[in-house]
C-alpha cells in the first residue's frame, strides 16, 4: 500500500497559534513513512472545492518550523459552511473527487464547531461512497465553546490577552481616575459564551483590582442594576474598570450592543457593546469613560500568546497524524485536564457526532453570585491555560513571522464553481 | 547646607514607561547625599495643591526597581493645567507654601507641553518670590509631539504595541480576506500629530504588505479618493488594512470622527473615527469590515514596551536628578540623536521657555507622496525608537507589576482647595 497524502485545511476566525497546529501536523507527517505529502487547502475547504491545494513538502523544514510562532492561517482560512448532503450532494462529490485525483486519505479539518459538523459529515459521505478516508477533526476556537474538550486550542492565547490587556488598562484608569478618566470598557470576543470575558477577572489579585465588572452572554444584562453597580464602584474605589462581552444581552435576548444608534447616512450602526455602554454611563452619571473594542487584535496576539495554548495547539496537529496512522475516523482529538492539584493535561479523544453542533457555555459555578466576576472555580478552570510565555523571535522591533511560499498543487480536474 | 527634598510629580496621560522615568529619579537621587528624600505629588500637581505628598523613601530598593517594568503612574497624574500667575496667583503662592513646608528645593515635573509650560511658570514664579528653587521638566508623551527632543518616552513603546499589533491584524484579515473580512481598521491615538499612526507604518515589510492605508492628521482626509484607494487595494491585494489617527480630518479641519451618528438617547455619538470610516466604506463597497481601537490598550501595553524606549525614560529621569545637581534650572533633558548609520543617542539640553506650547508634527518628507504611508526617511527615525524588547516579569500567566505602599507624608499647612 502507498503512502496517501493528508489534505489539512483551517476553517473559521484563524487564531494566534492555528499555524501552530500545521506544524504539529506537517513535523509530525514529514516523520513517518505511512503518509505522504500534506496538502493544505488555500482558503480552508474551499481549497479543496476548488482544486487549489498548497504543496507543503515545498516548504523548508525552517519555515514550517516557524508556523509554531507565526499567528493567523498560513495557508487562508474561510468562513464556508457546507450545507447537508441532501441539499448540496455536489459539493461533497467533487470533495471526494478532488481526493482522489491527489490521492488523499485523509481530512483534517481545523476548526470549530461547524467545521467538525463538516468533517463528519464528510466522514459519512464518503464511507456511503466506498472512498477510504480518515476523517480527523482539530480543535481551534479563540471562543472555546467546544464540548468534550476541556479547553479550545486559540482560548488560552486570547485570555492571555485579555487578561494583561485589562491589567494594563485597569492601572491606566487607576492612575487618571481623580480628575480625568473614570471608566474604561473593554469589548471583547465571545458572541455566544463568556469564556473570553471571563479571562478579564485573571487580571484580578486583591479585592477591589479591575475588572469590577465583567459582562457575559450567560448572565441577562440590567441596565439599572449596571448603573447602580458602575456608580457604586466609582463612589468606593475612585474608578471602574468593565470586561465586556460582543455577547452582552438583555433578559429578552436582544444584544446590548443593538441599541439602535444611526449613522450618518440613516443606517443602523452595528454595535460596540463598549461605545454603547459608555454612552449608557455617561448619559446615567456624566462621567468621563474610555473604551477600547480589541476585536481582532486579541486573537492575532502571538507576541502575548500562552505557551500552554501553544503546546497543546501543536499537541493536537501532532495527534491527528497519530489517530490517522492508527485508523481512527470521525474523531477529534481532545485536550483532557488530569485530576490533581497541579495543572497537567493529555491528548484524549471524542467522536465528531457528539462534538458537532453543541456549544458549551460558561457555567454558572464558574461566575460570582452577582454574575459580574468569575469565582474561585472559575479562576481555578482559567489560570492554567494562560501559564507560560514564549515570544516569538524579533526583528528591527517587531516579531518575525514566517510567510510560506504556497506551491500550488498542478490541478488534474475541470474547475468548479463554489457557491 | 542641608540636602533639600526633591517634589516629583506625573503629569497628563500616562504611558507604559513613565514609572521607568520615576524609577531613574529615584534611584538617581537616593545614591545621592547632597539630596534629600524624593516625595511624589498623589495625582500629580494636584499632590503639591493638596500638601497630598508622598514618601518614597519608606517603599524598597525592590520595590522602585520594579517601576522599571510597571505602566501607568504609580503615584498617580492629573489632567490639571495651571493657569497664569496674573489668572491665579494662589496656586502659586500654595505650590510655594507647601514647597517650604517640606523643604522642598527641586521640582521634577514630568509630563507634555503644558507640564513643561507649568514647570517654566513655577520656575519664574518662585524666583519673583526669592524662594530657591530648581524646576527640571523631564519629558513624557505617548503623543511624541514635544520640540527640541528626538523623540518623547511612553512614544517608543506605543509605536512598538502599534507596529505589532498592525502586523498581527493584517495576517488575520490575509487568511480570512477570500470569503470574509475584507476591510480591517485600527484606530489609534494622536490628536494633533500622527506619529503613533506612523508607527504602523513599520509593519509593512514588503510592497503590498499592511498597512494600505495610514491616515495622518496632518493630511487632509478626501473621502471620494480614500474610497477610491480602498477599493483599488482589495482589488489588487485582496483586502486593505488601514491605519487611521483618531485626529484624522478634512480640509476644513473637521475630525473625521464627528461624522454626527445618533444614539439611542438622541446625542450626537463622540466619534471613533475606526468605526465611521467602516460605516463609509461599507456603504460605498458593501465589503465585510471588522474595526479595533485601541485606545489605553496601546499606552498602558508595557508587555511588548520598546527597550529602547524604556531606556531613555530612565536616562531622562536620571538626567533631571544630575541637572539639578548641577544647579540648572528651567530645563528639561531631552533626547538627541547622534550622528551616523546606526543609532545613538545621548541626553541633551533645552530651555522649557523653548519647549512650552510647541508642537511637533510629522514632517511631510517622513510620509509618501500620496501621504498614505510613511517615507524611508520616515521608517529611518521611526525604526531604531521601537527596538529591543524588555519584557516584565510574569506569575500566573500575567506581568508581575509592582504596587507602592505610597505613604502619605504628615500635613503641616491647612487645606486648600484645588478648583
Amino acid at each position: 500500500m502507498t503512502a496517501r497524502n493528508i489534505f489539512y485545511a483551517q476553517s473559521g476566525g484563524v487564531t494566534a497559534v492555528i499555524n501552530a497546529t500545521a506544524c504539529g501536523v506537517i513535523e509530525a507527517a514529514r516523520k513517518e513513512r505511512r503518509l505522504g505529502k500534506v496538502f493544505a487547502g488555500r482558503n480552508g475547504i474551499i481549497g479543496a472545492l476548488r482544486e487549489e491545494l498548497i504543496d507543503t513538502s515545498r516548504e523548508t523544514n525552517k519555515a514550517i518550523a516557524g508556523l509554531r510562532h507565526t499567528p493567523s492561517g498560513a495557508f487562508g482560512s474561510c468562513r464556508y459552511k457546507l450545507k447537508s448532503v441532501e441539499e448540496n450532494r455536489a459539493e461533497y462529490e467533487r470533495l471526494v473527487a478532488v481526493f482522489q485525483a491527489h490521492d488523499i486519505g485523509h481530512f483534517f479539518y481545523n476548526g470549530g464547531g461547524d467545521s467538525q459538523d463538516t468533517a463528519n459529515k464528510v466522514s459519512e459521505f464518503s464511507k456511503n461512497m466506498g472512498y477510504p478516508l480518515t476523517c480527523i477533526g482539530i480543535p481551534k476556537t479563540v471562543d472555546n465553546d467546544l464540548p468534550l474538550t476541556d479547553t479550545c486550542p486559540g482560548f488560552g492565547s486570547v485570555a492571555k490577552y485579555v487578561a494583561v490587556s485589562t491589567l494594563e488598562a485597569g492601572l491606566d484608569v487607576a492612575s487618571m481616575a481623580e480628575s480625568s478618566t473614570k471608566i474604561f470598557v473593554l469589548e471583547v470576543m465571545g458572541r455566544h459564551a463568556g469564556w473570553i470575558a471571563a479571562a478579564g477577572g485573571l487580571a484580578k489579585t486583591n479585592r477591589g483590582d479591575p475588572p469590577h465588572i465583567i459582562l457575559f452572554p450567560e448572565i441577562s444584562f440590567d441596565r439599572q442594576y449596571f448603573l447602580k453597580r458602575v456608580k457604586e464602584t466609582v463612589n468606593k474605589v475612585g474608578y471602574c474598570v468593565i470586561v465586556a462581552s460582543e455577547g452582552a444581552r438583555y433578559a429578552d435576548g436582544k444584544f446590548v450592543a443593538d441599541a439602535g444608534a444611526i449613522d450618518a447616512f440613516g443606517h443602523t450602526q452595528l454595535g460596540g457593546v463598549a461605545p454603547t455602554l459608555v454612552d449608557m454611563i455617561k448619559d446615567a452619571h456624566g462621567y468621563k469613560c474610555h473604551w477600547s473594542v480589541a476585536d481582532y487584535l486579541q486573537r492575532a496576539a502571538r507576541h502575548v500568546a500562552s505557551a500552554t495554548d501553544i503546546e497543546q495547539a501543536y499537541a493536537v496537529g501532532k495527534a491527528a497524524v497519530e489517530f490517522a496512522l492508527a485508523g481512527k475516523n470521525a474523531v477529534m482529538p481532545v485536550i483532557v485536564r488530569n485530576k490533581g492539584k497541579k495543572y497537567s493535561w493529555r491528548i484524549g479523544e471524542a467522536p465528531l457526532s457528539k462534538v458537532a453542533n453543541v456549544e458549551k457555555k460558561v457555567p454558572r459555578s464558574y461566575l460570582t453570585k452577582d454574575g459580574y466576576g468569575i469565582s474561585a472555580k472559575g479562576r481555578q478552570y482559567l489560570e492554567p491555560l494562560i501559564a507560560g510565555e514564549a515570544p516569538p523571535p524579533y526583528k528591527n522591533g517587531i516579531p518575525v513571522y514566517v510567510r510560506l511560499k504556497n506551491h500550488p498543487v498542478r490541478k488534474k480536474l475541470p474547475g468548479f464553481d463554489v457557491a
